[in-house]
């Protein structure tokens, strides 16, 4: 537990939180700024800061309850699909540092997340990055 | 194994991929046209629609790396953070129903997924999606 993150506090029970999944390892709850109806938060009840810093037990311990929360959701709210969504660091839009990922149930034609900003590699980068990725997980 | 998922057959060697990481379950290649420099798919090597579809195992499997991938990832492109992704459906941005995970660095000011379009619910609507979303799960 970390004392000032307000994810532990929810945890912790010292905030409110409209839960809709607990058991011993893991938290969820509305987010309550959502992005859509039904858009909920995952949480391990222990404090890690990004998913980089997680044991292996504790994301495996999210990983087999996310499906089953996803489609209960998806069911809950008349939704067609869902996205699952773990930000790390401030850039990449944490703005809670307490690993979480969005489940947030989507729509046919609800603009969120559009447009999809894709490129191209230029010739050689690809190959250039590849070694680097592997070279990193050595 | 599907006969027309253009995952499968990159799995099953048919189509070339600039792959970063391959064992028995999963398996992790740059994103031919990626939302940054570095953009990964992490795949299960068996085949599944969703991520509702996949058995726990699988996604335990997937989850068991995907935190030392993703590290491999950011420290390979100089990146700050990083967002996982899991589209499931066409209306969630869904291209190939085979499920995986999008593993995308970023960096400060990047300016992708921005805005987040996040909303707050009308008084009694986050209490009745709650009650929904708990009889969905039981």
């Amino acid at each position: 537990m970390a004392d000032e993150c307000i994810f532990c506090k929810i945890i912790k029970g010292e905030i409110p939180a409209a839960k809709v999944y607990e058991d011993e390892l893991i938290l969820a709850f509305l987010d309550i700024n959502p992005v859509s109806e039904g858009h909920c938060l995952l949480v391990p009840k222990d404090h890690y800061d990004r998913l980089d810093d997680c044991p292996v037990d504790t994301i495996a311990a999210i990983g087999s309850k996310m499906g089953r929360i996803a489609k209960a959701i998806v069911a809950a709210t008349n939704a067609e699909g869902y996205n699952v969504l773990n930000n790390n660091g401030r850039c990449a839009g944490q703005l809670i540092g307490h690993v979480h990922f969005h489940i947030i149930p989507r729509r046919r034609g609800d603009g969120i997340f559009i447009p999809w900003p894709s490129k191209e590699y230029p010739p050689g980068r690809a190959e250039e990055l590849i070694q680097k990725i592997i070279q990193n997980l050595l």
